[in-house]
């Protein structure tokens, strides 16, 4: 090893990872240490470059507390994290963020239920099945289901908003159907008071996000779906700071005027309605 | 970008920072982004995996402070920071870590100064010459040294040390000499208590380091060198944790018997020395 050079260290750091009881780990390390290495020789990256980045973890660390990560932010806004949903979408609804606003233990709200309660906004329906890989519905499937309030801010980053405000777990019954009212989410920008701020402002790119929901949709047999669905007239819609929008994830918002609806959800007609059904793939694969 | 998919999001990525105003960010973010994708395509990463990756992140993030960086031992242990040490190094003395344990400000000692004092272990002298890269003494080059104490801790680790213990800056003379009296350090472990040591441990990794010194040499008109320099016959000299050991930065200890030198330096013969000379590279490339 006190013979290494630039090229030949690559190696001996992975062979030092030779005594790994896991073979995963083994593999995941030795492209990793590759990949990074790479990175570094073909860029010619210097000692003070080098220092900057470690600065960036640094202060990455010092602001990164139970409600903020600013680690999962850098994933994010250089679309690792996105790419890893990519990688892991296999047959089912595709997969999009799950962010750093989800917290277990979400109310139970029954099918139908409101969800707007006294939030300001333009009131919506929000309705759709969960659906198997061959288009069945999936009965008693669980969505678990959180979006930010008209001023861009999950409750975790406002004081003012209840902790159970504007996230639900939903059961669907036989039929698969789920639907709820609430408020039409507004673009935010994701916090860029940090070195990811930074960041967007030398590579000249700005934090905003297009307005979403988020949901994990859940049921025995299948795999649990991490996913967010977007609107198609967004402003941002094409360029989300965090990669997350899919053309499969629009939706489109229409002006409804079902009398009986309106009423059984407490809405004034016209209302504005989306209508998105999520698919779940097999947990294992399906036999003939 | 709606239509991105896992081989075509990271061009999308790539392209978002194309309005950056440096163009040696735009470079580096680049490469970086396609290395870290490239990386997560080959191994196909799953979203539990990522998350383990930033969940060790968190981890880190908890147990650094200003006198312990979990980041910069990750990037030392991954052999990154080595690499970037070997990218680094033309023409001069090859460079080595810096370390986390260097601190600005240390106390200024003469050529020929004692700096055992009163820590335990093996006394011995140290002495050697700066040179520029055609091999001439450098002349009021400065020294900036700091090492571990005989328990493998360095100041900052350890209550029982001053904060001047075993560091100096020194000034070497016309003839480019510097000379001290230091005690033998041993090796010593990286700290395994974080992240780290749970990834060495699951990777058959130790965490040790063979002895060695710290030197940063600067003088006017070359390029500052960090390095280390190791003592050949150590047990861990062909398994450094940081990959920090380069045959070139190697000495061997000799028992000398000069009564003169040890009467000046206050060691009883025979006394253990070691001898070795750093050669500077010039800032600005020298002219025929």
């Amino acid at each position: 090893m006190r013979n290494v050079d630039a090229n030949t260290l690559t190696n001996a750091v992975i062979r030092s990872f030779d005594g790994a009881a896991d073979p995963r780990l083994r593999e995941i390390i030795a492209s990793l240490v590759s990949h990074l290495h790479d990175f570094a020789r073909e860029v010619k990256l210097t000692p003070e470059e080098w220092q900057a980045g470690i600065a960036f973890m640094h202060h990455a660390a010092k602001i990164t507390n139970e409600s903020r990560s600013e680690f999962v932010l850098t994933s994010d806004v250089l679309g690792l994290s996105s790419l890893v949903d990519l990688i892991a979408s296999s047959g089912g609804t595709e997969r999009s963020a799950l962010g750093p606003f989800h917290a277990e233990g979400s109310p139970l709200l029954a099918v139908g239920g409101d969800l707007k309660k006294d939030n300001d906004g333009e009131a919506m329906l929000v309705q759709g099945r969960v659906l198997d890989s061959a288009g069945r519905p999936v009965a008693r499937a669980q969505l678990d289901f959180w979006q930010a309030a008209i001023n861009g801010k999950y409750w975790q980053q406002d004081p003012e908003q209840s902790p159970d405000n504007l996230r639900f777990r939903m059961i669907t019954g036989d039929d698969g159907e789920y639907a709820f009212t609430t408020v039409r989410p507004a673009p935010y920008t994701v916090p860029y008071d940090g070195p990811v701020g930074d960041l967007l402002r030398a590579g000249g790119r700005h934090a905003w996000r297009p307005a979403h929901f988020h949901f994990i949709v859940s049921a025995p047999g299948h795999h649990a779906l991490t996913t967010e669905v977007f609107f198609a007239d967004d402003p941002y819609i094409d360029e989300d700071a965090v990669f997350g929008v899919r053309e499969s994830l629009l939706t489109q918002i229409t002006s409804d005027n079902d009398a009986s609806l309106a009423q059984k959800h407490g809405l004034n007609t016209p209302y504005p309605s989306v209508r998105f059904d999520f698919r779940l793939a097999a947990a294992t694969p399906a036999r003939g």
